[in-house]
This record gives C-alpha cells, sequence and structure tokens, in this order.
C-alpha cells in the first residue's frame, strides 16, 4: 500500500447571505462568450442565482454560427414549468424569483413565453427582454413569427426591452414600414420616445456600445478618434423621462456577447432591487470593465468580455461629478460637515445623538455607575474598530500628509483607550486586553452592528466614504462634550445616583475629554481633512446621496448605542 | 417630449488579466444548481472562462429530473470542433483551454468524448471527469454503453476521475462483478488503489462529501453528531500518494450540484496552474463556503450551494496547522526572521541583497550621485506604498498592541519619506508631493512591480502575511546598513565619482539612517512581532511554505529595485 498523508480541512467562516434569482430564456453559445452562458456568468457574478431554460443550441465560437438545434416546445413548457414550481410557488414569504430575462427566442421559446407573460406579471417576475435579432456578426437570430408574437404579447409585458441601437432601427421598421433616420442624439431621443410607444414596454434602454458619437451629439462617421462618446438611452414610460448615459468609447476587440451580457447585468441589477437609474450605469461599468480587463484576446473572431470580474455596488463611482456641487457644498453649506449635520434627513437624528440623554445623565451624576463601566467596555471594543477603519483609510488615502495623518488619529484613538481602561483599571481593578474584548467585553448587539458598518464601509468604500463615515462619531463626541459640560457647570454637584466622589470625577474627566484642547483641535482637523477631501474628487449628486446616507446611517447607529445604556433607566 | 437627463460615467480602471479556459461538457440543469450551469458559475468565480458543449437539457428542478432531451451527437462533434478550433488552434504561444470536464454524459456525448481524447491529450489539455452515475436524489443517470466507452477509453484518458462514494463503489462493482465492502477509511484507502488499477485515470479522487466517519475512521451509522467528520480521498498513482483530506461534517440541505461543482472547482483550479494538493483543498473550501454560504434555502427539495463566493486561492488558509511546527521555528532556527533568511530557497537571495553592490557604491562614494537622487526618488514612491500596506495591517491586526505598533511604524516611514525629502530639497532643491508621484517620481518597472506585490499581499493575506512581506525591507536594510557602515569605516573619505563633500555626507547618512539606534530598535521590535505573530497562530506546512514564497519573491523584488540603479554602472 503507497503511503497516506492526512490533511484536516478548516471549516470556512462565512456570514450567509439570500440570493434573489433570475431565470433566463434564452439560446446557448457553446464558446462561452454570449448567450446562456454569457447570461449565468453575469448572474452569478452579481451575487445572483441565475436558472435557465435554454431555447437552443448553437455550435458557434468567436467567428460565427455554426448550427443551431432548437429545443422542442414541450420541453421548454416543462423547463418553465418545473423552475416555476421551484422557484415563484409554494413560499411562506416572498420568493426568490425577481426577473425573467429573455435572449435570442425561437419560435418555440416566444410562444410558451407568450404563455406565461400573465404569470409572470401577476407574481410580480419583471421582465427585462433583450430583442437579439442581429448577433455582432451580422446574422438575423430571428424569423417573422417571433417578432410578431413579441409585438403581440411579449414586449407589453415587459418591465425593460433592450435593443441595441441596429435593433431599435429594426423594430421600429418592422412595425412602421420604414426605418427611421437618425443622424443625432436628438434623433434617437426622439426615437426612443416613438419605440416605446410602439413596442409598450414600461421601460425602453437603446443600447448604443457599437455606435459611437462625436461630442456634440452628431454620429460619428469614423469608429476611431479620442472625442467619441457612446451613449446608452434610457426612456422610462411611467415618469416620461430620458436619460443618456454617456461614456467614452471604447475600441476593443472583446465585445462577443456584449449585449447579451449588459442585458443580463441588468437583469441582476433589477433582481437585487435596484431601480434603473442606478441599475443601467452599474452595468454599463460592468460591461465596459469586462472589455478593458483581459490581458490577451480569447478565440480568433471578435473575442469574448471578461465576465469574472465581481459587479460594482456603488453606483456613484460609476458616475462623473460635477465642479458646481462642490462649490455648492463650500459656499451655501459652508463646508461638507455643516452640510450633512444639517441636512434634512439628518437634522433631527443629529440633534438627538449629540444631546443624547447618556450626556445629560453623566452631566448630573445620573447614570448608574455599572451603565457607566458598560459603556466604557462597548466604547473599547468599539474603538478598536474605529482604530482599525483608521488603518484601511491609510491604505487608500490619497496624499501621504494623509497617510500620515491616518496614523496619528489611530495614535490618538488608542490613547483614548488607554484612558478609558486607566478610567476601570486604576479605580476599579478591570483591566482587559484585545483577547479578552469578545468575552470580557461581551459586545451589545447595537456596538457589533456599529463596528460591522465601519468594517463594511472601510473594505468597499473610498478614502472619502471611510472619511465620512468616522465623521459623525470624531464630531459628534466634540458636539456631546460641549452640550455635556454647559449642563455640568451648572450642576450642583450632588453625587446624584453615584457613591463616591471618585465616580463622579470620572464622568467629569469623560466630559473633560471631549472639550479638551487636543479633542477640539483633531475636531478642527477632521472637518478640514473632510473638506479637502471633497474638494479634491469631483462629486456627483449620486454620491452626495450616498455619502448622505452613511453619515445618517452612523448618526442613527451612534444613538442606539447610547440607547443600548439609558433605555432601561 | 419628455425631459432628457445627461449622465456622464466615468471609464473604469482596470489591470488587465489571463484566463485559461476549461470546457465543460455536461447536461444542463435548468434549475441551475448542477450540472452545466453550476460549472459555468464556478469556473467563472475561480478566473477561469468557461466553455461549453451540453449533452442534454434536462427539465428538472431541486425535486427531481421530469425530462431530457439529448442533443444529436453529430451537433456535439461540431459544437466540440468549433471550440477546438477557437480555444485550441491557431495560438503562438499556449492556447487558453487547460481543462475538459466532463459530468453527466449521454452514449453521443461519451461517444464524441471518446474520439478526441487522443486529441486533447496531444494538445496538454487535462480531462477532468466527473462520472455522474447517480444524482443526489437517486436517479441513475447513465446507461450501459456509455459506462464502457468510459472504461474502455475515457478513464484511461484522464487526468482525474472524481466519482462520489457511491459512485466509486459502483464502478469498481461494474468492473469487478462485485461491489466491495467498504466500513473503515483503511477500507476506502485499499478499495481507491485497486479503482485507479481498474480505471487507469491518472489520479483518482473519492469525493466524500456525503458520507460521515467517525473520528476513528469507521462508517458512521447515523448522520449526525459533532464528531463526525467527511473524508475526500486522493490518490495520485505516478506519486503513489494517498491523501485524505478530512473536515468537519456539513448538516445542510443545500447539497443539490455539490458533486458537479466540486469537480469543476478542482477543474478550475487545476486550469488555473494549481497541483491537485493544492486545487482539492480549495476546492472542498470553495463548496464548504457554498454550503453555508446561503441565509434561506433555494427551492423546495435539496436546495443549490451558493457558487457566488469567490474562490480562495490561499491553499494555507484552508489547512489546520500544528504545534510542533511553530516550536521547531522557534527552537530549531532561532525564530522566523531566521528561518526564513536561511531558507535554502532564499539563503543566497538574502545575501544578494543585503550586500548588493549598491551599498558597497554608495560607501565608497562610488555610485554617481545622480542615480543616487533616482534612487531616492523611487523609494519615497515605494515608502508611500509600505505605509499603505501597514494600514491594511493596522485593519487586519489581532491585538490592539499591534494596531498601535502599526500606526507607529507608519510614522516612522513617514518620519523616513522627510529625511529623503530633506536630503534631496535642502541640498538640491528638489521637492514633491504625493500629486506628483506619477510625473515627477517616474516610478521604473522594478519599484512598480514591488509596489503592486505589496498591495497584493495586504489585500490578499491576513495580518502573518502582510508581516512576512514587510520583513525584508524593515531586517535588509538594518543589516545592508551594517554592511555599507563597515565598508565606509574602512574607506579612505576619498570622494570618488562625487563632486562634493555635500554629496558624500548625503551617503554617510543615509547609511547612518540604517544603523541608527531608532532604526536598530524598529529592527528588533519587527524580529519580535514576527515571532510573536506566528505563535498566536496554528501554522501548517503549506502555509509555511507560502509565507517563504512571500518572503523569497520580497527579497528578490528589493533586489531587483536595486539592480535598476547599478546595472547601468
Amino acid at each position: 500500500m503507497p503511503k497516506t498523508t492526512y490533511i484536516e480541512l478548516l471549516s470556512p467562516q462565512v456570514t450567509p447571505k439570500s440570493l434573489p434569482a433570475v431565470l433566463t430564456v434564452a439560446g446557448s453559445d457553446s464558446s462561452g462568450g454570449a448567450g446562456i452562458e454569457a447570461d449565468i456568468k453575469t448572474i452569478n457574478a452579481h451575487g445572483v442565482y441565475g436558472l435557465t431554460c435554454i431555447a437552443a443550441l448553437t455550435a458557434q465560437n468567436t467567428s460565427g454560427v455554426e448550427a443551431v438545434e432548437q429545443t422542442p416546445i414541450e420541453h421548454l413548457r416543462k423547463i418553465l414549468k418545473k423552475n416555476f414550481d421551484d422557484f415563484v410557488e409554494g413560499y411562506k414569504g416572498e420568493h426568490p424569483l425577481k426577473v425573467v430575462k429573455t435572449g435570442m427566442l425561437t419560435e418555440a421559446a416566444a410562444t410558451v413565453l407568450s404563455e406565461n407573460v400573465d404569470y409572470l406579471n401577476k407574481n410580480d417576475v419583471k421582465i427585462v427582454m433583450d430583442p437579439v435579432m442581429v448577433s455582432t456578426s451580422g446574422v438575423t437570430l430571428t424569423d417573422n413569427k417571433t417578432v410578431q408574437l413579441c409585438f403581440d404579447k411579449i414586449f407589453p409585458s415587459t418591465f425593460l426591452c433592450t435593443p441595441n441601437y441596429v435593433e431599435a432601427l429594426q423594430l421600429y421598421g418592422a412595425k412602421e414600414g420604414k426605418e427611421p433616420e437618425v443622424k443625432s442624439l436628438a434623433d434617437l431621443e426622439k426615437l426612443i420616445v416613438a419605440l416605446q410607444q410602439v413596442l409598450k414596454c414600461q421601460n425602453l434602454l437603446v443600447k448604443g456600445g457599437h455606435i459611437p458619437w462625436t461630442k456634440d451629439g452628431k454620429l460619428a462617421e469614423q469608429k476611431n478618434g479620442d472625442d467619441l462618446v457612446i451613449a446608452d438611452v434610457l426612456y422610462e414610460s411611467k415618469e416620461d423621462r430620458i436619460t443618456v448615459f454617456k461614456s467614452p468609447y471604447i475600441s476593443s476587440e472583446n465585445t462577443h456577447g456584449t449585449g447579451c451580457t449588459l442585458a443580463s447585468s441588468i437583469a441582476s441589477n433589477v433582481a437585487k432591487g435596484f431601480t434603473l437609474q442606478q441599475a443601467v450605469p452599474l452595468s454599463i461599468n460592468y460591461i465596459h470593465t469586462g472589455m478593458l480587463s483581459l490581458a490577451s484576446k480569447l478565440g480568433h473572431g471578435h473575442g469574448p468580455v471578461d465576465h469574472t470580474n465581481i459587479a460594482n455596488n456603488s453606483v456613484q463611482t460609476v458616475i462623473k461629478g460635477s465642479d458646481s456641487l462642490k462649490s455648492d457644498l463650500k459656499e451655501k453649506h459652508g463646508g461638507a460637515l455643516s452640510f450633512f449635520k444639517n441636512h434634512e434627513l439628518i437634522k433631527d437624528n443629529w440633534k438627538r445623538y449629540t444631546e443624547h440623554r447618556f450626556v445629560e445623565l453623566v452631566a448630573t451624576n445620573k447614570l448608574p455607575f455599572d451603565k457607566f463601566l458598560f459603556y466604557l467596555k462597548q466604547d473599547v471594543y468599539y474603538l478598536v474598530n474605529y482604530a482599525q477603519i483608521h488603518g484601511l483609510a491609510a491604505s487608500v488615502a490619497p496624499s501621504y500628509e494623509q497617510i500620515h495623518a491616518q496614523a496619528e488619529v489611530i495614535d490618538n484613538i488608542m490613547k483614548e483607550i488607554e484612558r478609558h481602561k486607566a478610567k476601570l483599571l486604576k479605580k476599579y481593578n478591570i483591566d482587559f486586553d484585545k483577547a479578552d474584548l469578545d468575552s470580557e467585553l461581551q459586545p451589545a448587539k447595537p456596538c457589533i452592528a456599529y463596528c460591522d458598518y465601519l468594517l463594511k464601509v472601510g473594505k468597499t468604500q473610498d478614502f472619502l466614504g471611510i472619511k465620512v463615515a468616522v465623521a459623525p462619531c470624531l464630531h459628534g463626541y466634540a458636539e456631546a462634550g460641549i452640550y455635556g459640560s454647559k449642563i455640568r457647570a451648572q450642576h450642583d454637584g450632588s453625587l446624584g445616583v453615584l457613591s463616591s466622589i471618585d465616580e463622579s470625577e470620572v464622568y467629569g474627566s469623560w466630559l473633560d475629554d471631549y472639550t479638551s484642547d487636543w479633542y477640539t483641535e483633531a475636531n478642527e482637523i477632521g472637518i478640514k481633512v473632510l473638506d479637502d477631501t471633497i474638494a479634491a474628487v469631483d462629486i456627483s449628486e449620486q454620491r452626495l446621496d450616498e455619502l448622505t446616507k452613511i453619515f445618517n446611517d452612523v448618526t442613527l447607529l451612534e444613538i442606539a448605542f447610547w440607547d443600548e445604556i439609558t433605555e432601561t433607566i
């Protein structure tokens, strides 16, 4: 017998998550770049569960389609039934199937789909229809009966229809007898509104990936030059709103399957709960990333895109910002911190936080001392995480002065921890190390929620996002310190619920920490860094909305942190 | 006309990468959890390009298979031809197709595959064969003619065959007339060797996911209890070596498609260049993560696993370590730093680095001063990245003392940058900010390569991995400083190629920096932190190998950094 080695494997540590599901009805592209294969790859890369209904098997590669085997209609019916039985029917809460995405449809597939559109609409399953009529290589993939089924039954039931530019012209031509003339973006905007009225789909996106425009919105005559842009044009009929997403034209050989991929990316983002205003730019970013991220082309024709990139979930990071918003922040709002704390969404929460009852109880010696000790332990646990997020900030800081500044912040936080420990250790003989954090400190739920939130921001946001997430703690404690000190100055000095002068001194010194010179200075530096960081980037409205949400989330987490202490008093 | 909003999108910033490819020949599972769908999801999640050859379309869900439509043999031939034409033929260098993975095979698929095994072997395309004969739900999926084709032609040509436990018994029984009796792991080890001789595949993995064993290696009678383990047993015939990968038994409802997924994960890892000793534990980790990462089950039968998790590339993080290795490091090798720099792989490189000609040229005033200025600028660029990796270290530090220590290190690095800048600024009126780093400092290729490597380590490794990656710089400069200072002490004081005493003083002060008290202290603290960090974890041989590789990689990057300066002198 050969020698045997035993290797023990560790259990993976995972945080379970829920997966929404997208079902794709399309043809299979054996070369993996388009069709079902591109859809499944894309859906999975978006953190969404993918189901299939394969309408046809093609034998193809990046150079062309050789043969097509269509799936019998009865088999398609069985597949859809099986999938609906398992992913729509029989759930107590929401069922996982959020979107049915269609690609190349055979007559059989279009027939079966049209039989099911009412069922899907009734069950809140959105239809995202990519009307694949012409492949990148120019072959017409769909026959006339299928087109008729689409017009009669499917288009009017779809949430979103995503023809590319050529398909949009053809679809309009198929119905109106004559293809429209489009020479400018303005013409295209007119066409999209007219086409929506023809198709009767709820929303319409004309994908413009292959069609470059000049900067002034004319159809470009040549597909080269630095100034070319592409335009993906969205019309939302309920809102009666056109949005033109412009991006730099990418001259890439990796274009096989871009249409399928963009549509399935949008379907996935819609399944995740994004609006079309969010889903479309995120999906354009996904497809452009995939066009640029291959070091060498695969296949000998138009190469496939790279589907292995993780889909971006932050719409703000894919949209260009504007200078005017930046100067408004400074001129109209008196800086970023002032903007956030006076924001309609945040104003009341900020007051609830910085004038929290916890601070009043401390200032007037009315907080039971064991509650305060519990708070201090929680705060030590929190501060360790707060220091770590500054480590992440250092790793993405845009200047070395700011890298250095993060190190100084960590240093200050560590001193704050030492002061907390000194209060506990010297007076009450309580000591602990990081190793004890989980057992001895036993963080309560609000503390864990806050730390988890910070960690997530630290790992997913840029320097600005991190700075906004740490701002409510830094600046809120400065304001709370002033608020509490004022109350304490008017306090009669009585011990309240405390049992010794020592305890009262601990309360006084805690308030003093946050009104001290060094804390006031740290607070002012923080305000300036926030302003400087925003001044250094082009900020978009969407990004500012996201930052506002982060600031508000953290403010609410601060409130919950103190509520935990005071709610039983 | 409705109102139009124009939104400008940013171009994604990407680092292009190469994708190896895996072709999967299997049936489609419309419910997305097994078959082609599971394969494609898994392959993509491993950063590998997936191609397909769909042998059959099933109408199924998690509760069972309802109907199967087989793909005609001629169509399968066309699909394979198209894929080989595009992913094997016509490449100047290596072709992208590394692995063909098979799942459920129809007779037609087995026939076409057997026609192509010689072609695949000739073209270095490995075959990973998952002999799907029985699904999780107990249905036999393959007929006898297909089994015969496998035995005659396919098994003997496969790189790896991956039956599950039940299939292993059946395959043995099919050939030998009688299923073997397995009551213990020892019996299974005997069976795997015998089965390999029957199948004649190069390597054989018996997947044990469904079969729990007791701690002492007996077949467990019940599928519950904390002490149960599962065993995936690998036999490599060339090495005549059995490896048993043991992991805690996971009681999960999410088991639909686990077999396909494990096999396609291994196929992907093999395509990426991992050995089976690495690929198998990584793939077990991928499948276990997928079984645990769903917050709620999908479907009403055995639910699918979650394929959306990014595959782990660090085999060391999935293997349990041992105490003995840790004490060896301390007792036998005199600590971690000493172990690494005296390692067979590193020893000579360490000497080439710490006694680099650059240091000699500085010590003897023989380095042209413009070369030194170029080095200093490069080093400033590098140090900024070096500081940022310490930010990442802080964010994953296991104790708050060590979080604090990282902040102090960043502070020290910043002071080092300031000293570099002072040398340049005061004497030569050269100043720059981070904003100028890319233009003014113009990092050379070795500098960029080094920074990229550090950043990758910082983002993918734990605290220990980061500490090992920063060690060669910290400790190597201390040794180089001593080496250079000794040479300079014997130097006659002549200006050499320099043009002023000022320049000579810059060289002297550069050497003094790395022999100064504060640097010596930092060096000693670093040695201790490395030892403490290793002492705090269970380290495996595989992990130590990986750390050794990191230490060596960085040592070579240090050499290249100085070679860039000296190679034209």
